[in-house]
Parts: C-alpha cells; structure tokens; sequence
C-alpha cells in the first residue's frame, strides 16, 4: 500500500498510566525476560557471570527484547537488577549459581554516600541497553526502566543476601540514624539512576520494593513510603516526567496508604491483594496485577477462570494485566500463550 | 483481714471477647511460654522429644504454668503443637532440633478422614494438661486452648515441613478436590479437637492460621475464611460457648473481610496491621496485637513508644495487648518486664 501510515498510536501502558481506562487493558509480566525463555539461557550462557551479562548493553538488550518477539506484550522492562545499585556504590555483590545474590561486608555510610554521583557512571551500561531497545522496539511498545527500592536494596546490603529481613528490621530498631542515612544515600543514588534511565528510553519508570512485606505501619511509613515519595518529588525536580509504577509487595493493608500518600501514577499489587481493595485505589490512580505465578505455572482451567475474573473485577477502570510476582523459571511457555491469547482478543 | 473475700472477678481476657472496653486491655504474649525463659529449658530438657514433652500433662502444665509465675500475663495458653493433629490422624511428625518439624509422606485422604474420630482420643493428654492447669491458675486468669488453622497445618501435611508453601499452594491449584478433601478432614478434626479442650477447661480458643499470607483473595476464602467460619459454626452446634480468636497471620488487606465474614469474637492482628484497620475491625469485634517480636527483642526507647502508640491507636475500644507473631527464643527477659510494666500500670 501507498498510502502514508497514520502516526503510532501512544502506547496503550502510557495511556492507563494517564489515567486512561482501555477497553482491554495493557499486559506486560514481571520477568517476562529470563529463565522461563530458552533462548535466554543459551544467551545467558554465553556471558562469564550475571553481572557482567547484566551489564553487557548487546545481551541486556538482546534479553529485553527475546520475550517482546515471542509474545504480544505491551511493554519490555530493561533486563538488569535491583543490586546494581549497591555495587556500583562500592559494595561487593556476586551471584552464585543456586544461591542467589551475595554481598560482602556493608561499606561505611559516608564513604557509600560519597560514591553516588560516581554511582550513575558506572550504571551507564543500563542506559546503553535502554537505548537499543528503544530503537529497536515499534512505538506503541513501551519501554520501562526500573530500580529496587530503597528498604530492599537496604535489607541485601545488611543482611549480605536473600534473608527473612530480620536482622534488617532488627538494624532498623537498633540502628536507627545509621539507617536513615542508608537510606538516604539510596534515595538520592536510585533517583539518579532513574533519570539517567529516563534520559535514555525509558518511557516509565518502576519501583521494585520486593520486600514491603512484615514492616509494621511506622516501618513501613518510614522506610517505604516516606522514601519512594522522595524519590518521586526529585524526579519532578529534575524534570523528569515519566510515570512511575510503585509496587510495595507484601504491603498488605498498607498498600492503600501507600497509594494514597506517594505520588506515584499507578499501584502494582501482590498476589494477595483484595478485589475490593484494588477498586478502591483505581478510584486515584492506576493498578497494575496480579495474577499468581503458580498459576500460571500450574495452567489449566483454573487459569482461564482467574485471567477472567481479574480482568472482570479491575478492567472497568485504569488497569494493566500482569502477575502478582515474577515469572517462575519452570512456567511452561504454552501456560503464558493461553494466558495473554485471554487478556488479549480483540 | 476476717472479712470474706468477694467473688473473683471475671477473667479481663473474657470480658473483651465478650466486646467490653477496659480501662487496661488484658495482655498476654503469643510463646510467652517457652524457649525464651531459662527454667523452660531445663523443664525441656527432662523429655525424649518435643512431641513426648508435649503429650506429657505434667510437663506440658508445667510449660503454660512458668510464664503465669513470672509475669503478670491475663491469660495462660496451653502448651501444645499445631501438628499434634496431623500426627493423630496417622501421618508421621517428628522434630529435629534446630530445623524444625518433618512429616513423613501425605496418607491418603480417605484413611485420615477415617481416623477422625480415634484422633480426639489420641490428644486427650492435651485435655488433661488444661485441666491441670485450670486447677492450678487464679480465677481472674483465663486459659486459652488452640488449634493449628486447617491450611495451615494442610501446608505441613503436604510440604513434609516448614517451607515457602509454594508446593501446596501448587496443589491447592492442581489437585483441588483432594485439598478440598483435606481441609474438610481438618476442619472437623479441628473441631472436635476444641470441643474437647474446651470441654477439658479451655475458656477461650484461638485458631492459628500462621500461613495465610501470599493466598490470593479466592484461595483465601476457599482455604482459610470458609474453613474458619465452619468450624466456628460446628463448635456453636457443639454447644461450645468459648469466644474464638482467629490468627489470619499475613492476611494482609483481607483480614478485613475475614473479620466481617467468620464469627469469631477478636482477629488477632499480625506485625503489619495498620491502625485504622485495626479500629475498622473494633467497630464489630475486639481486636488482639500486634507488636513487632523483634522490637521486644531490640528493647530500648523504641519499644516504649511503640507499646504506647499501641496502647493508644487501639485501646479505646475492645482490645487484646500482644505480640504480632510469638516471642523469639532470645528475647531478654528484662524487654517482657518492661513491656509489661507499661501495659500494667494500675
């Protein structure tokens, strides 16, 4: 045909992160890239370690984009991790294989806070791989950079890994002004990380706050979400208007105030979260969930009823499909086709 | 003094399950008895094993009874375990020091529902250590008699030990009539389990459900409020009287609609509780929490204004003054004194 395309339509997850509700909602998944996808173990192969694979921009870009081909997903979300930031702090982090993330001892505080400008250099790799992906990706895709949240990335740097967060809690009790600078210092290194983010591709931005869960409701006020609101205000400062999608999970009630209280333009809800709950939030702003992954890994009919149910109890109102938690490794690549075939047949 | 003392005043405990607001809400800890005090340990140290110790009255007696003697705790809670049901059903529990509990492989369905009726004689020992203890405690004290929720103690069953529950959250998705099967198994086990102790002495009892976290809004109803709410309504068929506190521990947004749908007579809240969840729930039912274990281990200023912040966001309206989970093995002793000090102050 030789008719002039007309312009791209804006991306159906930028227009629910306006405030927009669509007749059928946005969809993307939490680690849509990665383990579940055969061709990212045998790129990830390829690489000596995981960071290195993490920040090697021509394989970051190449996992970000491996799941956009397969699947008609609405939105790639850069392939990095929340541990980026403690390392280029001057923490030592390390994968082992099976065993997750490992972090040596914890850096004096000041000499972490006198690293966070050198900080964003040595995360340009992530800006790189943005930059690919953007160009690489049609327009009416978008792109979502990300970074961890300020208490969770808090809880890797004390506890030296995956823990149950109670020595974490415990330093918050016990150490309470040494914490309040950590956090500070991530406050400010994750914001800008996420305008360097910004500047190159990414259309949104999400917060990643894995571990809300178990914080009493002063914890929680203070350490998620006094922080992800200041995060949000220096972003507006620094010009940056990209929306931001905060996901506090494991909040449990608290999620409500946290919505109503943190200026972010949509709320990613766990696996747990009421109906009800998520109408009310929709009230304000967007809600993005939240679909077990079990279940997508189990299948069945059970699937189809859940995939219905949720796009029935959320769908008249901001809304964008996606799970409750990440994509498990072992989550048969049929269960995700069945799934999206349902959110997405118009 | 000649004159004759008056009539003992009803338990505190029973006065708020019966909805009244007291100047001073009664207080008692969630594993105030056990390893956290020295002569515990020593009591411990006499049985073979956890389960011989537990099923043995005078021991067990002994157990709920120290705490009574140190502290001025409202109500004692009769020490037991929430497998003692699985084990009396016919599957295989043991203890292995410092991992925890193990069970051995999941029987059929049909042989525990078989052994349903035989498991109440199999825990009358239990009924013996509360009525030991009943003689034993001051009238105005109350004596709380509980079971391990049914999904709870079904994850134990399935997993064969502590866990992440995803194995039997997996099953409730991909075998969900034999789960089904399995919580109506436990329910009425359940029920005739605190029939008994009530009958043995137990003037309130409390439903642990410590696993309700992560379940999404229809896996709860199905495996942790409908379960509940049927054992409450088979115990009122029972003529048992006895208020129940039900332990929706990590229900998160839906310990409201747990509160609103199953007839218990308090919600005991967990860590997390915010307070105008807590103060929505007191309009209907009394309320039980919910401070951090690891701040009573902490200690300091901190846990004074935390216990104050309690005592004030909730202590207006029918209220239970206790932990948000049970006391940690290393809590210093001189952290429960002086929690209790300002709870106490009369």
């Amino acid at each position: 045909m030789t008719t002039p395309s007309p312009a791209p339509a804006r991306p159906a997850l930028l227009r629910v992160l306006a405030g927009e509700t669509l007749k059928r909602p946005p969809v993307w998944f939490m680690r849509q890239a990665g383990r579940s996808l055969p061709e990212y173990r045998a790129l990830r192969a390829k690489a000596p370690d995981f960071i290195s694979f993490c920040l090697d921009p021509a394989m970051a870009a190449e996992a970000t984009l491996q799941p956009m081909r397969r699947f008609p997903f609405d939105a790639a979300i850069v392939f990095a991790d929340i541990l980026l930031i403690p390392r280029a702090l001057g923490q030592d982090v390390w994968f082992e294989t099976g065993e997750g993330p490992k972090l040596g001892p914890l850096p004096d505080i000041g000499r972490l806070a006198d690293n966070v400008e050198a900080s964003v250099e040595r995360l340009s790799p992530v800006g790189e791989t943005l930059s690919r992906v953007r160009a690489a990706l049609e327009p009416e895709r978008a792109l979502i950079g990300f970074a961890g949240g300020p208490w969770t990335v808090a809880t890797y740097m004390i506890e030296g890994g995956s823990s149950d967060r109670s020595r974490a809690r415990t330093f918050a009790y016990e150490h309470a002004d040494r914490l309040d600078a950590l956090i500070e210092v991530l406050v400010e290194a994750t914001t800008r990380y996420l305008v360097m983010q910004a500047g190159a591709g990414a259309q949104a931005l999400k917060l990643f706050e894995s571990w809300a869960e178990g914080l009493s409701e002063d914890l929680f006020e203070r350490l998620v979400a006094r922080p992800h609101a200041e995060i949000v205000r220096r972003l507006r400062l620094a010009r940056v208007t990209a929306p931001v999608i905060g996901f506090p999970r494991g909040a449990g009630g608290l999620v409500e105030t946290y919505a109503g209280t943190v200026d972010v333009q949509a709320v990613a809800l766990d696996v747990q979260a009421p109906a009800a709950l998520g109408r009310r939030i929709q009230a304000g702003k967007a809600i993005q969930g939240a679909l077990d992954p079990l279940l997508l890994r189990a299948g069945g009919a059970a699937l189809d009823r859940r995939v219905d149910q949720l796009l029935e109890q959320w769908g008249q109102a901001p809304y964008i499909f996606n799970l409750g938690h990440g994509v498990l490794p072992d989550t048969p690549i049929a269960h995700i086709e069945q799934t999206l075939a349902r959110v997405v047949r118009d």
